[in-house]
């Protein structure tokens, strides 16, 4: 229902090109003005404008008007195309000599410079209208103007923006922020929120509840941001996400609560992650008794496996030295050995080992992977979790190499949701096998047909945990939560061998009358990426911290004199040099839930 | 337009009873009902529940139900009343044998207790029915039972916690949110902020656009939250407000920009704070000659002004005694005389003076304050700023007494609405006269009439500035903003005399074709105190910090250990004992803008 309720939502707006950083202006704009401004908005008698730059029409013509906007660009003194948030429109200098001053101000305005304009609409002359531009009818004949605001000389043009560097986009955020992939985006984000309330507050009754974001530290929160308080060595933190916020007001009655939430996590962020999600096909049982030798070892340790994937027309368009960089990929990040399997008998086969595979075991692959003519199968065979990260990746890879070919695999404007469930409620400690922890935190809820394994074996209990996939990346995860003061308890004591005493305000909580309950958290600014098909967060998001957590425009964080750190009671413990060498440096991710 | 705006919004939503702490569940429940849930949300096939404990009626006679609630009330065993979100319903607990596990079910179950009952709803026996509840006319005869979740006996009945003191209401906040005025206050809450939203995002295209609350500290922002990074003696500040990024998002081209933002304010706040906006009359020129000398005295000074407030039926209602406590009230607290006026001549005169001035200047009196027999005038001469605090505060005073006498002065379902305008720009330093500083802050534009002053006499320029109260409370307060870049660069650094680099970001970015702009930021928790009538903030907010801004559930701020506070690079000053004595607590303020 919910992944439903996003795809409609998702193909409610209008699905812009993805990945274009050569936009044309004209159509650019028309894709923001008809998502963005399905209603033209109602201006209020206190502004000049009678108008926006974007909504003049052939129904506009013979009106009066006055516009505000920034100078887009002006053509041998006699037009000059004005811009504002709704769009752009053809404004033309007046030539004659009893307006020779409103000729002055119009031409000698350097651009970027914010002007109003009165005047007429008028019709542009045959064969200079321009179809691409919404108000590509019209133009209009200017009578006044005046400079609301002159600019200085750009270090750069607005539109060559997103040639420049990723930090001199940050430190000119301001001037970024005009480009119309940037309107476009914050714009659209404004407006899938907004829908997602209506959705949410008026069609479900869901209430919109904020939460504290000054609470009590995680112990051992080692992500987490710290506020000195006035009171010596008392400290705040930010909160990773409003998790124990949310379960208290399930307790406190606020059923169907919902927040646009903040999440502070002191990490890095990769504005290219792409948490591997894979759709393989266990090949295992087919090989229990092959003669092939590497088979034979992966399938002889405990976690062994083997696994294929088929890949379509792989034989038409794959060429040798693609199979060879695959395999070579595999062994060098893997170290793990590739099968790549032509199903059409007359190819050459890269191994006899494959040849052999494809006697043996050939009509149960062709069966199991409905594969066809043109097909290639690549097998592998490794431990379990190795051999899926595997497989995942060289899908991906391959369909690279496929859509590079010309064949169209993924459509970029089709939005593919898929759910993720039945995660391991725990996993064992890398360092310490033998202990477990939480797999995703120690509040969710187990597999009701699991729940008397919790007792017994632990490890074999399945949670209640589900993830949303949209087209392959991570957008969402949500889990049913522990109601059981008891249960929640027995986890945290019993189980994961925690110091229950800190968290004895949520449990005595659970005590008074919890009810079931669970939720999903979205994260925003990577559902925006995939909407928009921005190539990072930092474009879905107005005022971005860099990769380092800097912000480039006020240049934050920043020193503060010893005697203003006073009323905090704290003081820099400045490092010593081998120290610094070695010191890590400070990411804030942001996202919403 | 926006304040009418605002008005339609309040009378929008049903208006609660004012002050009102001893709440009959089934009114308060209904009007709950009312505004929160005009339409019944849907459910999805994944709950257990078919439908919402307050939404069932006569109409749904029949049908079987399956609820989940809080156990509410228990009556001899026989009845139970079962509590959700959307409201109360009556739950018949079987008494026939086959029946009996059901029965032990819901009579052992404590109250508070979560349990979902499956069964018919029907009539209730004539003469049982409750008009008074909305599900008053039916009642569940129950077939199957569960216990959800058992509930420990509670430290106190929930109805009581109005009773109860504020720290105890704060630290077992997830029983107070079961409160029906909780229940009601954060639910319309939700409402508003969301009618708030569609008014701004769907009729008048406004983008909502989320700015960071990690930033740059404000030099001597004495009263910000800092945040240590984990880079050496480097700190970010939370934001007071977002001040300076709306004006990036104006000079980025994002018009029509709003958000629902936290502000993070490092300072004691005041349950009851009443700033004073007084209507007055001045009426100085009309004594310029009196021959009365506490008259002249006053009004030889540079700022004397003689002052006079009519209260209507004031000599019908108010007794000596009155007279006399508002009298000794002004002598006490600002040391200023207060005279009483009867209008009617066959009262007996406080005063001599009084008789005098009534005499000399009565019927300019009567015309200018359009008095009527039985009113009263009081007036009151000294320095101007001073004077009119008195008044202020003796009108409500009066307002006080004529309504404890029985006379209705204020509807509290009224909300009246004023613009206060025309603030200076400048006000004298208290410290130092000779200089200026900001009357709000340094970025208001000054009075389009009064600019030209800014260069000759600062002091007596207007600024833009606007004030939004209602029923005599500040809830909002905004600016027109300077956008030009030489003119910041004047109020900052000749004017005010302040460090101009360190807004260097600011003014580039007013160079570079920043537009006219202005805007407003609402105090939401003080708008929501307002309309619920609520006595203090910390009732319209789900996690409010106690008055020394702990958090009482969780205990923040709490220690942290000297090797954790190690990636942060700082380390805690603590302080001697002679420092502790005079330390000053940490009160955070939440407001939104």
């Amino acid at each position: 229902m919910f992944s439903c309720w996003l795809s409609q939502l998702c193909r409610g707006l209008s699905t812009p090109t993805r990945r274009t950083t050569q936009l044309i202006w004209s159509s650019a704009s028309r894709s923001l003005v008809l998502s963005s401004q399905r209603r033209i908005p109602e201006l209020s008698s206190f502004v000049a404008r009678t108008n926006t730059c974007g909504e003049l029409r052939s129904s506009h013509l013979g009106q009066e008007v006055t516009l505000c906007g920034w100078i887009q660009f002006r053509r041998q003194n006699i037009f000059l195309v004005l811009r504002d948030f709704h769009g752009l429109v053809q404004v033309v200098i007046p030539q004659d000599e009893p307006a020779a001053s409103v000729k002055k101000i119009l031409c000698e305005a350097p651009m970027e410079s914010v002007v109003q304009v009165s005047g007429t609409v008028i019709s542009r002359p045959p064969g200079q209208k321009n179809p691409k531009m919404p108000t590509g009818e019209i133009e209009i004949k200017v009578k006044t103007a005046k400079l609301l605001n002159s600019c200085k000389k750009l270090p750069f043009e607005i539109k060559d923006f997103m040639k420049k560097t990723e930090a001199l986009r940050l430190q000119y955020r301001y001037l970024d922020l005009r480009s119309v992939q940037m309107q476009y985006n914050l714009r659209l984000r404004s407006q899938m929120v907004m829908k997602m309330r209506e959705y949410l507050c008026n069609l479900h009754g869901f209430v919109d509840v904020e939460t504290p974001t000054l609470f009590k530290r995680t112990p051992g929160g080692a992500k987490e941001f710290v506020i000195p308080s006035r009171e010596p060595g008392k400290f705040y933190s930010l909160p990773q996400s409003p998790q124990q916020f949310k379960q208290l007001l399930m307790v406190g009655g606020l059923d169907r609560y919902f927040q646009v939430a903040r999440c502070y996590r002191d990490e890095g962020s990769r504005p290219d992650r792409q948490p591997e999600f894979t759709q393989i096909v266990d090949i295992s049982d087919m090989f229990r008794n092959t003669e092939v030798g590497f088979l034979q070892d992966a399938l002889s340790k405990p976690q062994g496996t083997v696994k294929a994937i088929c890949i379509r027309k792989g034989a038409k368009y794959l060429k040798r030295k693609d199979i060879e960089s695959i395999r070579k990929f595999a062994a060098d990040h893997f170290n793990e050995e590739v099968l790549p399997i032509f199903l059409k008998t007359n190819e050459n086969w890269n191994s006899p080992v494959a040849k052999f595979i494809m006697e043996e075991q050939g009509s149960g692959l062709v069966k199991l992977l409905e594969t066809q003519e043109e097909d290639v199968v690549l097998l592998t065979a490794g431990e379990h979790k190795r051999a899926c990260s595997l497989m995942g990746k060289l899908r991906l890879e391959c369909a690279d190499l496929l859509e590079a070919r010309g064949v169209v695999l993924r459509d970029p404007a089709l939005f593919s949701f898929l759910w993720v469930v039945d995660f391991p409620l725990f996993l064992p400690k890398e360092e310490n096998p033998q202990e477990l922890e939480s797999a995703h935190h120690p509040f969710t809820a187990p597999h009701p047909s699991d729940i008397h394994l919790l007792y017994t074996e632990p490890h074999k209990v399945r949670s209640q945990h589900y993830d949303l996939v949209l087209n392959g990346n991570e957008i969402g995860g949500g889990s049913i939560r522990i109601h059981n003061s008891e249960l929640q308890h027995y986890v945290l004591a019993t189980v994961l061998k925690e110091d229950v005493k800190l968290l004895s305000h949520l449990l005595q909580a659970l005590d008074y009358g919890a009810p079931p309950h669970g939720g999903i958290a979205l994260g925003l600014d990577r559902l925006m990426c995939l909407v928009t098909g921005a190539p990072s967060i930092r474009d879905v998001i107005a005022f971005p911290k860099s990769f380092r957590g800097h912000d480039l425009m006020s240049n934050a964080p920043d020193s503060i004199p010893p005697e203003e750190l006073k009323p905090y009671h704290i003081q820099v413990s400045w490092p010593t040099d081998a120290e610094t060498e070695k010191s890590s440096s400070n990411h804030p991710c942001r996202s919403e839930s």
